[in-house]
């Protein structure tokens, strides 16, 4: 099997996620003395990518629009770019990566690239689907940190085109990242699954920001209001896009949570206190025995 | 005027937030070497009180059933009961408090207390309702932590009878306990304001964690949902209390999010990319504002 510490990386979009993996990779796979390895970076941002070659980040960068020079010398090929780009980048140099490659995305939303899925695997390397699930209400590389993915989990949705070796390497090389959980699913329970836990959540953070009397309300917070909108300093064409894209998984969501809220509304419009007191019970209860999932990763 | 480290502090009610008081004095205010004060504590959980005795945080302790003989020696209580329970307490014991000592509570809703302020305030000490803005998902006294005030806020609801010399130290004394921003207020404001900041963001929280489909939903989270939930690991029987004792209030907050929500919702069933997009750079903006006033603090 090949040595993670030999194999040369591409990462196009070279933004937070995009310069997270690289800062991740560099800190923790190319440390090794013996290590041959190298990382190639591909942005539209001529600062970020001279940032990042100053910092010892990126070996090499390239502009965008000579990525093509950058894709054939590349092992493994991180696409982090948003939804809609992913796809088109991907079919469009199909044909200008390194034969044998491994090449991944880090798209949130996954049934788009698989609806296409044909057009893509004509290309001749190993395409593994991915989502990193970590991320910053920061943006850009001068916001990346190589450490934000420690603990967090790693969503594979593997093909059955894909080599077994290939995917063996995927996942030594996100443990070695920091990631602690890797999930092996489709396409169809990521978006549902993700639809909740990251889509909504987002939905809900924007909805109370929104439905805040004013910006000195924070002079009143204790914490909660805090931690429940950090997410709220959202990249807002990002997240259109992500909403759009996953938009009947979401609306499932946004209804299932309607009805949550409406029967804990109603307790409280009726005084009905026992009602509310077992309701909160239970989620107390589910609540606790998520972290202990999360814990035992 | 007194000094602080001199005084001897009474609180009843020893759990997570009356022995994280505790920490934050002994650990702030009685840490000089001249310091001639003490902390006394009541509870009903004898294990709690051996504990604190055993830690040094409370010099002598005294079960609940016992508690007046501890009031009559304190220049200043922390009444850090339930809201219905903390009510009851201060009317209860009015004339067993030392005369002129400053008796203060932290209940998390002001209305029913303030509606019955004539019969507290016959007692003869100097009663300053006040809120600290802070607090932790687990219980008890075990997980208290004097450090949990750190840089947090604290809302004072002064009576036009307090003495401004027991204001002033009422504030240097939180100061000295880690909070960075005092808030002088009215009941009715506070009440209307920690509907939002707290209230509607545990109704939220819980009717999150209620609508997951189930508990191993987590293996997909990448942090939003852990954050966004982390308070739903709710004491019940107190939210209950809260919850209800600020119906009205907590109504209208929640009625304004579902009508941010259901807009947000509209320009996702309808594919309104423009109109999805500028509220969330609405929010973004609204929400960056906010943390401008968390740093300014």
């Amino acid at each position: 099997m090949k040595n993670l510490s030999d194999l040369t990386y591409g990462i196009v979009g070279f933004g937070l996620m995009g310069g997270s993996l690289g800062k991740a990779i560099r800190e923790n796979v190319l440390s090794v003395s013996s290590a041959s390895g190298k990382i190639l970076a591909a942005d539209i941002n001529e600062a970020s990518l001279s940032l990042a070659r100053e910092q010892h980040i990126a070996d090499e960068t390239f502009l965008i629009s000579k990525v093509d020079s950058m894709l054939c010398q590349c092992d493994f090929v991180f696409v982090c770019l948003y939804p809609h780009a992913t796809l088109e980048f991907l079919i469009q140099h199909k044909n200008n990566f390194k034969p044998g490659s491994i090449v991944t995305d880090i798209s949130g939303v996954k049934s788009e690239i698989f609806s296409r899925l044909n057009e893509i695997l004509s290309g001749g390397f190993d395409f593994i689907p991915g989502h990193p699930m970590a991320g910053s209400e920061k943006e850009g590389y001068a916001n990346s940190c190589g450490s934000i993915f420690k603990n967090h989990n790693y969503i594979l949705m593997p093909l059955k085109q894909n080599k077994i070796e290939n995917l063996e390497l995927f996942k030594q090389l996100v443990s070695l990242m920091g990631f602690t959980r890797i999930v092996e699913t489709d396409a169809f329970v990521h978006d549902h699954k993700i639809a909740f836990t990251s889509q909504l959540c987002h939905v809900i953070a924007s909805a109370l920001v929104d439905s805040a009397e004013d910006s000195k309300i924070t002079a009143f917070g204790g914490g909660s209001f805090e931690d429940l909108t950090r997410i709220a300093m959202i990249n807002a064409p990002l997240w259109t896009e992500l909403f759009l894209a996953n938009k009947k998984e979401l609306l499932l969501h946004i209804e299932n949570f309607e009805k949550s809220l409406n029967e804990l509304k109603g307790f409280i419009e009726k005084n009905n206190a026992s009602s509310l007191k077992s309701y909160l019970e239970n989620v107390r209860e589910k609540r606790i025995s998520m972290s202990r999932i999360e814990v035992k990763v």
